[in-house]
């Protein structure tokens, strides 16, 4: 069987043209572009993205961040997480593992998952084992946050 | 000239069955419903939304909560901010001003505002005099962070 293989994204122009065709293209991005042109990162620096390549063009991508375990607010015992942002497969190549291929990805490091995606997709990250937070106002704001927990980790109740 | 009124608005079934209508309903709607539901909240709550009716049907909304200046990680100097969330007009009802009705009775607080907006919403967020945030990746994730300054409060430089 195929499987889509996932590998981190290094920081260079190609790169930055390629995040163009996404549609969740924003600060970060420009960001990035701009930290490259005035040489504030080096080209081919790490960067927080995890792609996957059909031939040479990049057709998926997400981002991951560890969080420390004193920023936690989701997860009992309070441990390191990680947010993940930014799951997108290009138009022509959904519905062929991608997407499951870089949550599957993420879920190897054996750490808790928080994310907040688009209010239209919860279909795909039930189909993935996420669950929504129970929602408190104060720490989600305008967030939908859904939770992934690997074993022996649950919801921190609130207070 | 007309002016739209802008309202706070409270929980109850009829509120919650017009939100329906709004793009961006999530997890803190139902939670708002289950509340309700479960007698947690009573009849008539406030909420943090406000909206704009036109004849008796809710039109516009947006959400506002104040935060303490101890949570301030955009404002220099450091004091309470408004964060700003689902703002939406209906689709029929649109570019009659009331985006613009509730930003400027957000601004009417004179605190800073931070807002978290749609991707494609710029152009808009720029009339009303906001800015991008200087992209932070530990502090932003995945937000594209706009930001609103009264007088004599500037952006928090990152360290």
């Amino acid at each position: 069987m195929y499987t889509p293989k996932v590998e981190p994204l290094v920081v260079n122009y190609k790169t930055l043209e390629e995040f163009k065709m996404f549609k969740e293209y924003g600060l970060q991005e420009l960001s990035m572009l701009e930290d490259l042109e005035t040489n504030i990162i080096e080209n081919d620096s790490d960067s927080p993205f995890y792609g996957i390549y059909f031939g040479d063009k990049l057709v998926a991508r997400m981002s991951l961040y560890k969080l420390d375990k004193n920023f936690n607010k989701y997860f009992d015992p309070a441990q390191d997480y990680l947010e993940l942002w930014k799951l997108e497969v290009l138009p022509n190549y959904q519905r062929k593992g991608y997407g499951q291929a870089l949550v599957d990805y993420a879920k190897s490091f054996n750490m808790p998952i928080k994310t907040n995606p688009r209010v239209k997709s919860s279909e795909f990250w039930e189909r993935m084992g996420f669950i929504p937070a129970e929602y408190n106002m104060q720490r989600d704001l305008g967030e939908n946050p859904l939770l992934w927990f690997p074993q022996g980790v649950q919801q921190l109740e609130s207070e």
